[in-house]
């Protein structure tokens, strides 16, 4: 089979033909109709620090974001069957540790990734555990399904606060930007502040959904509007999705007295934070949010996906062949997209 | 002045001329501009046990929600000034006791009801504590202004539970029923189930937003409906404004496992309940509501109010003059009706 | 091997000889060390609606609250070995359900319950898929083991809300009862009322910490008794544990205003509630619980067990050896006792 | 009267002769028996950035934590008579912003403090709002009256989280570290870890309760005992109390996976923080807390110390004249010391 492979730990990334995976008792064999590109794969391509930090495998397929049909399942496998619809959960929890006991699979204290400590899925077939496969109903397409993997993570930081009649900010408007946006909006959020520094992502932004104030802080001043909408009050809650230390000191910035942060987006970097007046003096609560929770958040957002809440196909702007994975990364990269599904079959 | 007044504790109400009234040092004076009719007046009207049971004042002017200008203040107010725009809001806490010290004013061990323990708002000026004055912007007219206070009571019922993409069914679409549609909507619900016998009121509560399945159980199985909506999962939320054993019982079934209820309707009797299989193997969540946050429900309504997420107006039917107070009462007893304005000026 | 064995659906328990369980690849094999009877065997033993409701399986061995050692394990099976002490969790949720999916396998859509509709444990050997296994550290002893099933249940309905310095009302003084009273007083409960028609279990209940005070409703007026330590606020918190209707409706009247009621017991037929001023009036907030989260629960009983912040061995009041199940059983029933183990090795 | 003065901007205090203050409606006359010393104090003293950052009135009476007998009431003042006993609460809300109206007084938009914008209690009179006297009973002596304030600083922080069967760090263990301990070992702790540099403080913190493990940093890795008793998790919840860079990162690096920190102690510069790891990964939440709930937290505080749940006394290490208000104040400020009263009466 053909597959987007990681074949050493530099810059790269070549399309190979590898034998088609074999599936233990408990895992299911996909073939592969959809991927989307994540930050995560920009990190694989590049072979940065990132990949050392989380102990990346290698050589690999990558890939993880993606949606296909079951075509083959493992003996104990009970819940899926040979011709299922399915979408992929990234995320494979060991089900013994603390966290795994006690609802907590998403931060597994010995987690592998797909595509990041199994082969992925930018590839012809992939085999994931049966507990990793989510069916869908007939009427999503495909490149839906690829992406409710990062919609999910949107979901899951949107739920931990009170959206309707809210007003949020969103420091960041990559692809879980957009979602977050359009989760915001499906809520009833009163004010939704999309910030970010690429104008092309700001005008992709204004398009999620309604009551959207875009601001580009390279040209305006983020706090001096937020404050005119909300009468100097600030937000109610702040999103983090920039995962750089400007965006994440706004969001602490932002948010009123009682306000609400959640930080998603991941930094390089420690971040310096004024406690004393945005956090203790304002009484704020921060969460901080990795991945989905498993399965509650899929359950949210196929409640909004399939009864039409929201429109996740509005955030996808670039198709690739496979063979084009890595322009397709390079595309992701540079900035000016939403998101980019890869088009296996 | 002219004032709908309860001369004893009979049934009936008569309008007669009284002096205006004078202000103590925290209080204000406003001319009435709206009033809207409550299923308290109904029973004050009736002369119940319900008015003997809360110790109703009497004789006593009646009248509970509105809305008016300030036109005299107290030494003591600071907050208000002469020519606000102001809504009523109908509790006046003691503000000494336990619940009013821990901010639960609401349900206050001491608790006054304006247009039931003091003179009401059915006429021509009303005074209240500077306390009980809800400030409206200049752009919200009055008859929006004087149904704040029930659309309050939605807000907090449905504000006790996760709204975004969950199946929410309300039994009784009496005025704050329709409310509760409208924030439900606004805030995204996936399926609305809107259960009532009466079919004018179904009509109504079908017009008050989108995802809307009107049931009228005389007719058609509540069961069966829902469980063809959820799958047979049943809702996540159900908010109980009938005040009927019927109605309740029917919202205990109704919910899922991890479900919730919100219980607002006031019921005449004790209700019996199958805790077995619709609280505990289930392991529901049963909220008690009554009035609003002071003030925290009204700030929630007033986002979604004045920027336009829900359109309160929808849920007005009728309006009389002050003259014909009783005729508006009878209106809202016989039930083909939504909320009725009385314009007093 | 040895069994207490159900052979029929009417009252009785024949003690016979069955051939030793054989094992699945996800399974364990345990030498039971020590059972304890539970109100479920009760049912069982006597045969009662509560069985055919359940659709308990039948003939069958039953018991469920158990501690053994492993003695073979299942080909799958990766965190329980051989050798290993383990405690049984009652509960074999199918893994696959919304609820099983979301963290709440407890109330899981198509629950299995060990010793209801699987072979229990009143027997020399039991087989529990590995899943249902609970690792205990050396210096537990097996009796202990086996009541950390019932102990998880008292800590699961405390946890639901706030103990420390508190009021905490007890209705039902059974083996639960009095965990959930060792609970209340390890986290610091201001005062603990403990409330039960039987002296016996009120002298037990006395003993199980400190601020007890011991109500029992034949002799004395609860109401009043509360109400002099509340200084006629009410508890903040009841934990239902009778299944009785007056009990029930007890604990409704006793929570004062923004109180909490857990149910746990479990009843025969409908309570008939008084909503409007024990739930609606006081915006009361009632849980429904059921078993342990899995296994959240756990962790929580075993922090307190281990720690010795707890004392569970001071609710056990009876040994019995296995071939003496049906003098257990009878004893559980007539009520003068706290928990019974059965002596199996 | 005899008062501790702070005549001008830069360091000291003079005990000077003032007149009796006197009150206005709203406000009561207190003869103070007993104030207490507060960080607050030290930087009064110092007059440093602090001071003029929070805009503190100069000149003015410092002190803010006390109790003292009513002498004299305001007209309009009904819940506070002639001869209670009282203890005072140090924040003055505006009544009128959102925060304050929305139950979070304690975070008034417009707040002003008692002892730093209006003349304190380091004086033989003080006069404060009705609204700031907090009732004693007749069996609580003055000296506990005067620590109430900052006893409730350490329930609010507390109660942010379950305290029952959790690993508990707390980094400082100045006075309000000392209650927070108390208040940690009353709900039942599992292991509370007392971190400081100063081993007299250290000391004292091992006296505070059950299950306390002291860690000077200085000459142990706080890391590693923490992990010895965790089992490498970490704790459930820290509470950051040191108000200093290191001790900060310490309490994030110490949670758990799904932990929680509490943010108190207050910093003189921004704070680098590794969300990715310490927050993110491990989905923690961080509460920042300030002052108390008026008057949620006064409750909670109340309870436990009138129950004797605590016992707050045992904190207490010094006490002065009020002519020796320097010397109390050098004495907190060279930190071998609980909490320091001034014996005013």
């Amino acid at each position: 089979m053909k597959a987007a492979f990681k074949e050493n730990r530099k810059k790269g990334l070549t399309i190979i033909d590898l034998p088609k995976p074999k599936i233990s008792n408990n895992e299911i064999l996909i073939k592969v109709k959809k991927a989307a590109v994540c930050g995560t794969d920009i990190h694989l391509y590049e072979w940065n620090n990132w990949c050392e930090n989380v102990n990346a495998k290698n050589p690999m397929i990558i890939g993880h974001e993606f949606s296909g049909e079951v075509i083959e399942i493992g003996n104990n496998v009970k819940s899926i069957k040979i011709g299922d619809k399915v979408a992929g959960e990234t995320h494979i929890p060991c089900g013994h540790c603390e966290m795994c006991k006690t609802g907590k699979e998403h931060i597994c204290e010995n987690m592998q990734i797909i595509g990041v400590h199994t082969d992925g899925a930018f590839a012809e077939y992939v085999t994931i555990p049966e507990s990793c496969a989510w069916k869908l109903p007939d009427n999503i397409p495909y490149e839906i399904g690829a992406i409710y993997e990062p919609f999910g993570i949107a979901v899951h930081g949107l739920y931990k606060t009170t959206i309707t009649g809210k007003d949020i900010a969103i420091t960041g408007c990559g692809p879980i930007g957009l979602f977050a946006i359009q989760v915001a909006s499906a809520g009833g959020a009163k004010n939704i502040f999309a910030i970010d520094l690429n104008d092309y992502r700001l005008k992709l932004a204004k398009k999620m959904g309604t009551n959207i104030i875009t601001i580009n802080p390279k040209k305006e001043s983020v706090v001096n509007i937020v404050n005119k909408y909300t009468k100097n009050k600030g937000v109610d809650t702040a999103i983090e999705l920039s995962g750089s230390i400007i965006g994440t000191q706004t969001s602490f910035e932002l948010i009123k007295k009682g306000g609400k942060i959640v930080l998603i987006g991941l930094h390089s970097d420690k971040v310096p934070i004024d406690f004393v007046n945005n956090v203790i003096y304002k009484e704020a609560t921060i969460y901080g949010i990795t991945g989905r929770e498993m399965y509650d958040s899929w359950y949210k957002a196929t409640a909004l996906i399939e009864s039409r809440l929201v429109e996740p196909k509005k955030v996808i702007t670039h198709h690739f062949n496979l063979e084009e994975a890595e322009k397709a990364i390079k595309t992701a990269q540079q900035g000016n997209c939403g998101k980019i599904i890869i088009d296996i079959e």
